[in-house]
This record gives C-alpha cells, sequence and structure tokens, in this order.
C-alpha cells in the first residue's frame, strides 16, 4: 500500500531529507472511528504548534485534510499518521533559509490490542531509561525518539503494555507511548510536561473532560511516592482513549477507582471528529 | 549524484526506515584526504560502539569500507557520510527482533570554509539552546539531532563559525558541531561527556596526540567561569581538525596560546586513513 508524500503515491523519501538526517521534524497518530480522523483539529493545531516551535513552515490545513481522507479510503476503522519533516537542505544542522518541507501521510491497520483493557486495565512497568530534561523539546511530538525506544526495548512480555519513563531527576513523566494520570481521593494528577515529555492529544481531551465533568484536576511534578498512595493510575493516548492501570511495578491498582464517568466521556469525545 | 544504500546506488530510503519515523540510528562524518577515508579505524569503532548501546546490528567493516571507496571514487579530497539505521519493522517504538538495518554511504564536496582558520581561529557564540542530559544517549553520535539544529539556527553570521552549548545544569558541554578545549597555563581540560555530548573521533586524537606529546589534560564539568579565565579555546572535529577560538561571546583569546605542537600533531594525525 503506497503512503501519500507531498501529495503524490509513493514508498520512498529523499536519503538526504533532514527528517532521516537529524531526525528534523514532528508526527502525529491520529485514531480513524467511522471512517473519519478523530480528533483533527486537536491534532493539525499540536502539529503547527510544533512547526511554529521548530520553526518548520506549517502546512495548509485543508490540503493536508484532504490528503488524509484520501488515505482513509472510505476505510472506518484505523490508523493515520502524518510525519512532516524540514525536507531537505541547509549546511549541516543549519535549517536552509528557503525550507521545502516533506509531508508524509499513511493509513494503516488499527493495532490489535487485547479487548476491553479500557475496563479490565492494563499491567505497567517501571522503565530504567529516563528522559532527558530540555524545556526547547519538552511537549513537542518530535522525531527524536530514541529515549522511547530504548525504553519500549527493555521488555517484550506481551502482557506488559506499557512502561512509565522517568525524567533524570526521577520524576515521574509518561509512559513510552502514553500520558499518565493520578488518581487520588479528591482529584486527578497528571505529571507536568515544561522539560520532558510529550503533550498528547488525548490528554487535552482527558483534561477537558475533567473539567466539564466538574473533576479537579492539577498538574504536577510526580515521584515514585505519588504514585504508591495513589488510588488509582490510568494512561491515555489517541489510539487507546484511556487505560487503567490494574498493575505498577508488581503494585495492584483497582481500575475501578479511575472515575467511569470520566472514561465514557473520554472514549465518547476522543474518538470522533472534531 | 547517487549514494550507496545497503550497497547499491540509490536516492531514497523507505518512508517507513526507523532512521525516519524516530531517528532510530547513528551516523559518522568522515573526512576524505589524499583519497583514503581519514581516521577510518576510529569512525568504525565509534559506530560499533554506538550499535552496541542501541543494539543496532553492527555492519561488516569491509563491506563499510569497500562502500565508502567505492563512494569516494579516486576523488582526493571530501567528506563521506555514513547514516546507519534499525531499518523498517517493530510495532510503534518496539524495535523488531529480526532486524534489517539500513546502510547509507554518500560522497559529498569538501566544505568551503575559509582558509586558515587553524591558524588565526574562529569567532564563536554561546547559544540559548540548552543539550539535555541523559546518559543513555551522552556520547552517541545519534540521529536525534534537534538539540543542535535549534542550536545552529540561532544565527545566520558567516562569520561566527560555532556555537557552544551548555547543558542544562548551566556545564559548557561542546559546539554545536565540535568539541571544546579549554587551555590553561599548565594543562588542557575538555568537558565531561557522560551526560550529554557528542564523543568526537577527533576529540580522542587530540588527546592522544596531547598525550603523547606529555600535555597534561583532564575531564572535567566546565563553566562559564573556567571558560571566561582560559589562556585559550579550541574546537576539534573531523573536517576541521583544530579551530583555535579568537574571540567568544565578545571575548577575545589568543589563538597563539593553543600549543603548536598540538595543532600541528593533530592537523598531521587527524587527516591520515588510520
Amino acid at each position: 500500500m503506497a503512503l501519500l508524500i507531498n501529495g503524490l503515491s509513493g514508498f520512498s523519501i529523499p536519503a538526504l531529507d533532514r527528517g532521516l538526517q537529524y531526525g528534523d521534524g514532528l508526527f502525529e497518530t491520529i485514531a480513524v472511528a467511522a471512517g473519519e480522523p478523530c480528533l483533527w483539529h486537536r491534532h493539525r493545531q499540536r502539529l503547527e504548534r510544533g512547526c511554529r516551535r521548530l520553526k518548520i513552515e506549517i502546512p495548509d490545513g485543508d490540503i493536508l485534510l484532504e490528503e488524509v481522507y484520501r488515505e482513509i479510503d472510505r476505510r472506518p476503522r484505523g490508523v493515520i499518521k502524518i510525519v512532516l519533516t524540514r525536507g531537505s537542505g541547509g549546511r549541516g544542522y543549519l535549517p536552509p533559509q528557503i525550507q521545502t518541507p516533506t509531508r508524509l501521510v499513511y493509513f494503516s491497520e488499527w493495532p490489535e490490542y487485547p479487548a476491553g483493557l479500557t475496563r479490565s486495565g492494563v499491567r505497567v512497568r517501571l522503565c530504567e531509561t529516563r528522559l532527558g530534561q530540555n524545556a526547547a523539546l519538552a511537549g513537542l511530538k518530535s522525531l527524536n525518539r530514541l529515549e522511547q525506544i530504548l525504553a519500549r526495548a527493555e521488555w517484550v512480555d506481551r502482557d506488559i503494555s506499557e512502561g512509565l519513563m522517568r525524567d533524570t531527576e526521577g520524576y515521574l513523566v509518561e509512559g513510552t507511548m502514553s500520558n499518565l494520570f493520578v488518581v487520588d481521593e479528591a482529584q486527578l494528577r497528571t505529571p507536568d510536561l515544561g522539560v520532558c515529555g510529550v503533550a498528547g492529544v488525548m490528554r487535552e481531551v482527558v483534561m477537558d473532560q475533567a473539567a466539564r465533568l466538574g473533576i479537579p484536576l492539577s498538574i504536577e511534578k510526580l515521584t515514585m511516592r505519588d504514585l504508591a498512595s495513589a488510588n488509582g493510575l490510568f494512561l491515555s493516548n489517541s489510539l487507546i482513549g484511556i487505560w487503567p492501570v490494574r498493575e505498577f511495578d508488581g503494585e495492584k491498582y483497582d481500575p475501578g477507582r479511575v472515575p467511569s464517568a470520566l472514561v465514557d466521556a473520554v472514549m465518547d469525545h476522543g474518538f470522533r471528529f472534531g
């Protein structure tokens, strides 16, 4: 199955593309439900925010959406990935003055996660690989993902669905592919992403829905002790929506402690075009 | 001019290659002098050390060298770049169990740096962009280079040859494309690369030649104050050999304070096959 590369059907990109040479770019992973790209405007806005921070030319949103639909090709369910790089050129690390970004849009099958994890919860481990702190890259879904790769390579047991990562100071930041939330008696807490981590689109949905439901939520630095004393934990990303944690690093958590109204609201609002 | 991609002439790589998708790979930039790849064994060894750390299959050294010569094609002077990625496959960040790495080898023209910089010295600025600390990636010449790109994008003045980068704690680590050395009365000092930075091949040559010449050299954490009180500063990389600094952040330094015996030895040993 061919991909769309700058709007044209293809399979390959120039070897000198800065996306390959330096990881000089961004990406989005988008759920497709009922033939629609879910949370489209949020994904597009995050991509644009990333472009502004990396000074990559922002792609035309209408063209991008047209390409997304062309790749979906009326299939009801699946995943759209967008990769945007600064393109070729420049002298070494110096970006070229006139950029010709590379825009990759492609469809892939819906991942075969075991059914029912949103209710039953998942097993999660603690990764040894840390996240370096750098405010300049924090929050971005950039093409520099070696930390996540090294962390994800720490386990192969398919019964462990995710690994949590700490930053170099020891604060819990996120999963390798998901954001983290802690459920306490009265409120939700999620790690501050000011110095590292990826600011997930589904994380935004969780925060918005918590606000709508009147569930207090604070953004904080979270420690291992905060997780040990939590009533519940859950993860979010654009494909899973919410996964409660039923076990982290050998400790049991009750998936039922994640407010079911919140789970329902996120699973409902998180898989629509909008 | 075509590149060699896994030994075959070509211009492009699969769009799903993990090198593009995640920056999942390594590279080497090698000077070509008198038709030979300079410091070949050091470059090959660094690439292999990087492969071991990232658990990427090590390419056959003989095949790689044969490809390097094929790309040099008897041209006396130029640059060889090798890019090695984990190839395609895997589920998300999880590396595939059976890897088929992508090996890119290509020649480019010798960069037109102004003549005589090794004697006259260069102007250098201080970058605002910081280096995140992460021992898991420190020292590696990986394809995750967004920090260097953001730092290098801070200036366009062609009279400024390099920018120095601090880590998030404020220690001076390196230039965007070079390693840093401080010249004091009795000794040389160069930053510790235990938590960030790229361990340059020419940095090794500087350290070896300093040892051979009986010039003491220590590896330390270096502060802005250390630079302010230094007699001299210099930079190293595989293409420049040594560049003394004549101005850093508005302060003047005497390029003549860099021991000329060391400069001669590095420029002599650094541009030979070996």
